[in-house]
């Protein structure tokens, strides 16, 4: 969460080394900005030197005539906390007489202190937050900087090196401030005259937009202390002159500006949003005032940083204020916004390669990311290549052009080449109702008729109506539609049962199942489209409404597809061959983890032919999607001819930075999987008998006893969870997409709440909650790193909200 | 071009900063290379010192027992070029004493340095080149070291810090290596016993699988040389012992392990790329041996470094050699690959936001570049929003979703929940033979049946075969289909005055264009499709086989479908709004500078409804697609209803990585266009009656004369240029898509030539030409800033293959 007041300017200075003037260039800025008629606050978080040295004393001293206006503070010595405010509270888990803070406890005591100056009486109008050594220079946690105080995203001043060496240290740090995406407003150094590196920094700089200022380096060092001081405030005079002019000024002055800048710049984003953006899936009758515009100025973690400036009803005095990504930004967050290492996964493969065409090319991003798919991934045990493309959708289309035409092989005999156009045209897909898998038109075509259909839709297929699985009134309860059993809800003995699927093929209900299928797949053998492809969300389907579908009646329509009475012109014996029809599973939002597992196969024990990934596989920052196949369909698209080959391909496909992020990202989670930060939330969805969750069973991050209090709710009708989705259809309301019930009862969780407690968001402000709705339902997604205490608050807002 | 040998590994050494013991590492690296038996090559590009204390006599000085195995060079001495090779070259153009080399200079006489030593008879095996200062220290022309050198993109070595701040400075000088794509295999830095820096950058770079390797200090200068002498060979006695064991020979053993494991790595990527990729638009039943497949290692400016140990007929011994990318990565290249601006862009966009979710929603990246493109881009004039999605096909699939429900708004009165599903199903577009929107299945439904199209395809429209441009035999010549006229060639005075649409109206073309589209679309009344759309892409259709369509042709059928005759039921007099059809330009090849404007609409002289950008757009890096609108079109969404709004939308919309890289793609871009660096081109595409291009006037980056002399070899049917793009038609052969007739011809291009010639690629290696064809049609594209030589050494190769 990052702080902004407009009658606060803020700048946090890092050095672009050691001992490059950083405390001295800083004492003159918050000089002249008391010159200058400004009450000034100068902040040193954490001071390691002797109290003799100590910076904030410095500061003061060089104050000069308008000293009063000048206060200074230093929140950590020498490692000891010494806010007030957070004192006491971090006293509490003292074990040593050195306590050293965690990361989110630093930057909360930071944020705090302030937040408590930004509201104080005197209300300073200048602050200057200065930081210790280099960028990178650890923290009492041992975390860099720049990655310590990333999520109070303080606009910078950079202390140049005006040294030998100076330009190349200079620009480092700039490109490290750069990678963490922190404003540069100026570049501040000592005009040597011999190295000169301002001459080539300027120029340098200029082309970036960057100002950077040069000013008289300081007079050498006397042995004599109050020689010193004598001559240091003899430098003062000069580079901070009474007539308030000079190059210490100008750049005072150009800091006012940009913060006035940046105040008006977000003030003017959602009015000029609201006149050039055309939004996805928002109907722009229903957004017309600035306040319903949600301007995100930064991110980090799972929190979006909020203009609130146009909210009256706002209650933190900072103009950004922090807001949980509850829907994991449409599905795609799972390891944090602006999470460092995808960042320079992304940097290294753009410095590396750019970008590079791909057919008959190869470069070792695409590869990795191929081989560890196939291999390690997702396709284990059944997948021979992955096929790139560019979203989720596009992902989706090419596993129809696989499947089709893999069918279209077998069933009519011969390559594209040598095969008739106006057959080929009538084959259809069998899929379920309320499937979605994505937005271009062919991939619409794979679903039936709905709201988000287009003039070009034509439904190809037949859709089943599937049972469900949701908890009610805290019980785990399948729900069967009346087209396959006249009993309509089943009561299970709990939700890890419910997923055991070779306990439940036991039950009756598996015959009632099979039976249906079969009788369905028969009336459907005279249909006008000749059923070419099964396509699946396998567990869950998404966009459709967070529809969770009982696995066993999936497995068993898999089963039937593949055996022999379904399609026994299409049927195979052959191991690793496709049989009966070519199955799809769309693993688009399913996918690496969303769900707790890497891969939802062992849910369902049978492989698909085709499966198609995307969202989470980059990690949540740019685009991409693989489709993966096994050798039988890529056999159909092997010939001689080139007409014969998989004629798709976008201009951008298997480009490095995407395939880069994704190797990272997949590194990222894997290590998440390992590192046991899981065990405990795993623990808890273990069945009574057990202390451990067995391998293969569900779970979820959301609390047993929230989701389970919750569906009791009188506005609740059903809730449902597995890994990271929690999922609440509202009672009563049955008017689908359409509806807006959802939307209504939560509008409150969106705005943070006033409060006093310090909250678990670093930084500690209140937050709200931003929600996505599908119509009656409203759900809620998490990352797979999301802070234990963070999930809790979470919960509580949402319990607060729906049970008042 | 990058440089690697099998049989001499080179490693190139940054410092972190400047006196942080580069030379004193590199020295005791030279050294026990040298005493594990190797013969050692040590270069220093620059040396700036005096020559007693020049580091290549140091280095040499203590080589140890086995000096006679260590050679030591230095290249430019106080910026003066002592390579024999250069030298002479360079002198030809020396004014003052000191002459500064530029960029490609210094690098070509590095690289020519390189290549000498790796084929000279003692043959080396290890070489060290020793850079100057601190990883952005200028080099003689100015630009900062890793930029300079990055073009060689030798695996690198980063001397650490070990003094105060040495962490921070080291981190951040990694972190800028990173920015550039360099292969950084180990960091090496003193073990001093104070700061401990090793401690704590030993165990941050473990997590990014670095190895950091810590050393004694040196100790500490004497004032006698004699004695400081001897200390320091007792000092390299210590740190490269006798016994051949300790952290310096770890090192170089792990430097040679990287070494044979990149040459491994490289050598196993075509195998396995055989065995795990599904390349898009691909016949895997061609490529099936490893020498078919293009391994590109790095790439920098407009070329590939690509492995070419699989080649046996591969005339250069560096395993790696430079191709030029003659289709610009699929039409996406613009500004070279790997561009540093475009990096930096990325990198900000993903450590300010990652990616955030953008219904209702807005961020800076994304609103600037929808205002930069609706009020001062493509849509001046004309567009009021702008709609993100992932590429040119989704960009497309959009467009056409805006322009269906426009039409049937009017058409058939109301918004689309007021609108009968049989009757919008029946919508059609018109267009022109030979269109290609993308590869969804919905883009595809927007043109003919052919060779591309899926089984799902059904051709939704009508298509008009339409006039084309070409060069035949050295003159401009319209063809004209027997469809529209029984005359099938016209001859015109030139290239300029074919694209004066104003001068062109006067002629007798221009009635019978109008006469036969208004009678074909007399005929269309009553067919099966209603047309709802006009869907064109402006001045070329690349896919369908670089056709140049006449642009008469394409203003006429605007002006028609527009007027009151043609469509007189969907007629708008109000200005701005869309009359007779919604007219869609899709300009994701032609928009954005490829043709030598910015806009292709002045052009035509016409605006559209709607429009896609994409390919440039993001500057050749990473994904996206933009489709403007109208507000005319706009309004057929705009309600109550949420039913009734685009509901269309891939997860990333907007991510702002994309955002922020095309702004600055769109910077970059537009510097150059005016920095005058294109005029000598401009100018020699002016009439003979002009000195300079008339401002709408049409031009190539291509030679005039090179274009006119093409078109009259024997091979060539016609030739046809416009700003990056040349298209080449190989005669007598109608095939169309499944020809391989312009491949057969071209193959040779593809490797380099065996010459002697110091080539204008950064390095000055031979190179070959990557390039694509469209059946008998090859083509070849440039970047915006592809320099002048290498333009005239690509048309040169290209006239060379032609003519022979």
């Amino acid at each position: 969460m990052s702080l902004l007041f407009k009658h606060l300017r803020i700048h946090q200075i890092f050095g672009a080394n050691t001992d490059v003037g950083k405390t001295l260039l800083t004492s003159a800025l918050v000089r002249a900005s008391a010159a200058l008629g400004n009450d000034v606050y100068y902040l040193k978080p954490v001071s390691t030197g002797p109290m003799s040295d100590a910076d904030d004393e410095y500061v003061k001293r060089f104050a000069g005539k308008h000293k009063s206006r000048v206060r200074t503070e230093c929140l950590f010595r020498f490692g000891e906390p010494v806010s007030p405010q957070l004192a006491a509270q971090l006293a509490q888990r003292e074990e040593s007489k050195v306590y050293i803070p965690s990361d989110k406890e630093f930057v909360t005591a930071v944020a705090s202190h302030v937040r408590k100056c930004a509201t104080h009486t005197a209300r300073p109008s200048h602050m200057y937050v200065e930081t210790a050594g280099g960028v990178h220079s650890p923290t009492l946690s041992g975390t860099t900087q720049l990655d310590s105080y990333r999520p109070l995203f303080l606009p910078t001043i950079l202390i140049g090196d005006s040294r030998l060496g100076g330009i190349s240290s200079t620009i480092s740090s700039y490109e490290s401030l750069v990678l963490r995406g922190y404003i540069v407003d100026a570049i501040l150094l000592f005009r040597d005259e011999y190295y000169r590196n301002w001459e080539y920094l300027s120029s340098y700089f200029a082309e970036k937009g960057v100002q950077v200022h040069a000013v008289d380096p300081p007079p050498a060092k006397h042995t004599d202390n109050n020689t010193n001081i004598q001559l240091t405030e003899q430098f003062y005079w000069k580079i901070v002159p009474s007539n308030n002019q000079g190059t210490i000024f100008d750049t005072v002055r150009h800091l006012d500006i940009c913060h006035t800048q940046r105040l008006e710049e977000l003030d003017s984003m959602p009015r000029r949003t609201l006149d050039t953006i055309w939004w996805p899936f928002v109907q722009h009758g229903h957004v017309k005032t600035e306040k319903d515009v949600t301007v995100i100025d930064s991110a980090s973690g799972d929190v979006f940083s909020l203009y609130n400036g146009h909210n009256t009803e706002s209650s933190t005095p900072s103009l950004l204020e922090p807001q949980f990504d509850g829907s994991a930004s449409w599905w795609t967050q799972a390891v944090g916004h602006a999470h460092p290492a995808l960042t320079m996964a992304a940097a290294q493969a753009a410095g590396r390669y750019g970008h590079v065409m791909f057919p008959e090319a190869t470069h070792l991003p695409a590869l990795k990311l191929a081989e560890r798919l196939v291999k390690f991934g997702p396709g284990r045990g059944w997948a021979s290549r992955a096929f790139f493309s560019d979203d989720g959708s596009t992902g989706m289309e090419v596993a129809l052009k696989m499947a089709l035409r893999a069918f279209a092989v077998r069933e009519q005999g011969g390559l594209k080449s040598g095969i008739g156009m106006e057959k080929r045209r009538g084959l259809g897909v069998l899929g379920l109702k309320g499937s979605y898998h994505g937005d271009t038109i062919g991939a619409m075509d794979a679903c039936e008729e709905g709201v988000y259909t287009s003039e070009w839709h034509e439904a190809k297929g037949f859709w089943l109506d599937p049972p469900t699985i949701s908890v009610r009134n805290g019980q785990t309860v399948i729900s069967v539609p009346p087209s396959i059993s006249a009993e309509s809800e089943v009561e299970t003995q709990s939700l890890g049962w419910t997923y055991d699927i070779t306990e439940r093929f036991k039950t009756p209900l598996a015959a009632v199942y099979r039976q249906h299928i079969e009788s369905t797949l028969r009336k459907l053998r005279n249909s006008e489209r000749t059923l070419a492809a099964l396509v699946l969300e396998p567990i869950v389907m998404g966009a459709g409404g967070m529809i969770f579908v009982d696995p066993l009646f999936q497995r068993i329509l898999i089963d039937v597809v593949r055996s022999s009475n379904a399609f026994p012109g299409t049927l195979s014996t052959t191991p690793g061959e496709w049989s009966g029809l070519p199955v799809i599973f769309d693993e688009v939002f399913v996918g690496l983890y969303r769900l707790g597992f890497e891969s939802i196969i062992p849910l369902l024990g049978v492989f698909p032919d085709i499966s198609v990934n995307a969202k989470i596989l980059t990690g949540g920052l740019v685009p991409m999607a693989v489709t993966l196949a096994s050798d039988s369909i890529f056999k159909a698209f092997y010939s001689e001819k080139k007409v014969d080959a998989l004629l798709h391909g976008h201009s951008y496909t298997a480009y490095p930075v995407g395939c880069e992020v994704a190797n990272e990202a997949l590194n990222v989670i894997e290590k998440l999987s390992k590192s046991g930060e899981w065990e405990e939330a795993k623990a808890r969805w273990a069945s009574p008998q057990e202390t451990k969750l067995q391998s293969n069973g569900v779970w979820s991050f959301w609390d047993p006893d929230f989701v389970s209090e919750l569906s009791k709710l009188p506005c609740v009708g059903e809730v449902m969870t597995l890994g990271t989705v929690l999922s609440i259809k509202i009672a009563d309301d049955t008017a689908g997409y359409q509806s807006h019930s959802a939307q209504k009862l939560l509008d409150v969780i969106k705005s943070s709440e006033n409060t006093e407690d310090v909250s678990p968001i670093p930084g500690g402000s209140p937050f709200g909650i931003n929600y996505r709705t599908l119509g009656n339902v409203a759900y809620f997604m998490l990352s797979l790193n999301t802070a234990p205490e963070i999930v809790k608050a979470v919960e509580n807002r949402i319990w607060r909200t729906l049970s008042s």
